[in-house]
């Protein structure tokens, strides 16, 4: 029988409600991997999409073990030992998701809206690792077969960067053994626009508590001689930036590596205006390091962000309180040859250097994760372009990207592979915010982009 | 009959277990005036104590309808229209507490362990005023009558400022009408050290928000070209303070009007030093205006404090959004001749002028009381001084109290009458704060004291 990717594509597009549908019952699951209380929800996920691989015919379907949560690993290799192999990498785990954050449908319970799917975890990245579930399906639907050999490793620990699944490629180097790895956790600008990222941020994450009386205090009792902690807390946290918005830790920047006129001309291709910006954010001015173009900011340059802030009271009315404690979470976003845990040491060291003696301060490293950088030259890198030229309809532009999978660099150095960043978001899909959403028509032509991909690769 | 304070006093002491299970009872009210959802609870506070009232042979007992929580008013006019009238002025509300801040027992289930009772409100200020309602019981069960004419103003608002007393006050001097005002809810350094404070702060309360990005934002995508909102209020608010300590506002400090040789003197007689300050607080170094002693600081100069804040993500785990807004509560203390309006407008125009255009902010005023200022050489104030030695067993100082009692300022202004405030809390009660308690020795020696008082005014 002839394996055609016409067919499969055909097949998917007249499934499509259906895959929408299954894909409702994925993001129903709230399988939030930073909160211990929902672990049984991210077990639930995971056992969700085995079942649902086993039932699509993928063969060794299993949830297996890690010192955290669970990764979901499938295949199917019927294409035989002279085919290539693809792993497809995807995670089934989400960041939290709050009414109170301005939700306006509960975000675990999708709902469609104006041609968008609404729900935590619908681009980022359930409806994204969906779509090669999907084209394999396509495929073994109409053709029985597929053009190559297909691994899948879902893991279920992303957005807690993804601690235990650098020892689990270690321990499974013969199982997961492939010719290249893709990735779709990503996005493009605008739908007619695909890109293949080829560089990712790295990220240091940390948390700061700063103390000073034992209890809280009566202000009107103790204010006027005692360092309030949230004072204290934002004067340490207002000396990060210099005033040209650069960030002041000491050494910060020591390890980035100049970017070129080439380099530079090409993330030119895909700049932002301060018009665009504005409108994509809701910001009243753009901000940051003017020697850089914006693009360059979002991507290419580190950052220093404070994720959040807390201390006293924050319910209704007043409480005249000097709060015993004041904390914030921060997060810097490193480029390559960046180290996450020297940018650690160099953070601490100086919110240490600039604490004064009337409060206590600790620093607590929360996550790490490494930069990657790959080359658009390699095979792999140009037939992910030819498929969108044919699945697409649009001839991709490599990219790279501001947000950090810190997997991508452990797949380069364990596996020796190419990482192919094939995003099927868009940039205002609303990642880890309120609202999250994910068009259908990108769904659909993500699948089909999938399936030509599966035949490029085989030609090589 | 015979008036007795002797007897009035040896009634206290044998019936002190009964008084404090009824203080047990209404302490077990959750009565926060700040939160909406509490009104309920306000209320029953405010029956339970007219109902005890009631109860003790008060006449004209009420629970009066204000625009926000009721006030209860009692009266015993026994003694006759020869006789002086003391009005007892005290509040039945209490800030929040919540187990999470740190509660070593349910802050509304009261316990006694070594002598004092843990419970919010227990010194702030059920206790305290609960002491003026048992001084009058003991002289009726024992004498028959008081010495003098008592009513009682208890409110429910004391915490939100009192925003609707000045109004209840006006609309009521008829009713209210009384030549000297006493007030305990102020606190003394030792329980061999009591005092009377002649000076009370003020208050300016705001609340401040800062606002970048329509929604929260994914830090990878957007990093490094949105001015953060919790970084901007950091900014801002690290802004408050000149480095010597000194609050930086334009124009702060222009109305106080500055100590005399004299004051500085008395002031002096109470001072604490950085030991005492740190063993009271906990906080590792004293901080402040240092041409200032403590207790000048901590008394008789305004401040400025940070009494919340939040941002972004506090939960467990890590967060990569930039948050869409960040906020902070704010408020100041302030000191004879400075005003609690002109001072949010110069804090408003500050934070306004020192906000860059890549954010948003709002700042909005929630509460506002006046500073007093009261002269300890009236005759009321002096009968109060002898109370203290022949009830309390010790000679009592004049001190200023660094907290505020807004209405204060309205009793003398609207009744043109003296304010004694006769303080029977401990500097370390921990009011509004978690584990707040209250010392059975110093409720009995107050009840003492209270009585004498009542006496110590028939006599003038």
């Amino acid at each position: 029988m002839t394996i055609s990717s016409q067919e499969a594509r055909a097949f998917s597009r007249a499934q499509g409600a259906r895959f929408v549908e299954e894909l409702f019952a994925f993001l129903r699951i709230p399988s939030l991997s930073g909160d211990p209380a929902y672990a049984p929800d991210v077990r639930r996920a995971a056992e969700w999409l085995a079942e649902h691989m086993q039932g699509l015919g993928l063969a060794n379907v299993q949830v297996m073990e890690t010192a955290g949560h669970p990764v979901v690993y499938g295949e199917w290799l019927g294409a035989g030992p002279d085919k290539p192999t693809v792993l497809v990498y995807g995670h089934y785990d989400v960041v939290p998701a709050e009414m109170s954050d301005g939700w306006q449908t509960p975000p675990f319970e999708p709902v469609e809206r104006d041609g968008r799917i609404y729900a935590r975890g619908a681009t980022d990245d359930k409806g994204q690792l969906f779509i090669h579930v999907k084209a394999l399906e396509a495929y073994l639907k109409t053709s029985g077969a597929a053009p190559i050999n297909v691994k899948f490793l879902i893991e279920g620990e992303e957005e807690v960067s993804s601690p235990n699944l650098r020892p689990f490629i270690e321990a499974h180097l013969d199982l997961l053994k492939a010719d290249v790895c893709v990735i779709s956790d990503s996005s493009m600008r605008t739908i007619d626009e695909p890109a293949i990222t080829h560089s990712l941020r790295g990220m240091t994450y940390l948390e700061i508590e700063v103390t000073g009386p034992t209890d809280d205090l009566h202000s009107g009792f103790w204010g006027g001689a005692t360092h309030n902690p949230a004072l204290a807390l934002v004067e340490i946290l207002g000396k990060l930036y210099h005033p040209d918005n650069t960030i002041a830790v000491p050494g910060f920047y020591d390890d980035v590596v100049a970017l070129t006129d080439e380099e530079r001309a090409m993330i030119a291709k895909t700049d932002l205006s301060e018009a665009q910006f504005k409108q994509s954010t809701g910001v009243p001015d753009v901000w940051g390091d003017r020697t850089y173009t914006i693009r360059e900011r979002v991507s290419a340059r580190p950052t220093l962000d404070i994720n959040g802030l807390w201390s006293g009271w924050s319910g209704p009315g007043p409480k005249t309180i000097i709060p015993a404690k004041a904390s914030a979470k921060l997060s810097s976003r490193l480029v390559a040859n960046q180290n996450p845990h020297k940018i650690y040491a160099q953070i601490k060291a100086y919110i240490e250097s600039i604490t004064p003696p009337t409060v206590k301060v600790t620093v607590k490293l929360l996550t790490t994760g490494e930069p990657a950088l790959i080359d658009f030259n390699l095979p792999a890198m140009q037939a992910a372009a030819r498929a969108y030229e044919k699945g697409w309809g649009a001839t991709p532009v490599f990219t790279r990207g501001g947000g950090s999978i810190p997997v991508v660099a452990d797949f380069v150095t364990l596996m020796q592979i190419p990482v192919v960043m094939m995003g099927y978001g868009l940039d205002d899909d609303g990642l880890h915010a309120a609202n999250e959403s994910y068009s259908i028509e990108m769904f659909q032509r993500g699948i089909e982009t999938a399936i030509v991909y599966l035949e490029e690769l085989a030609a090589l």
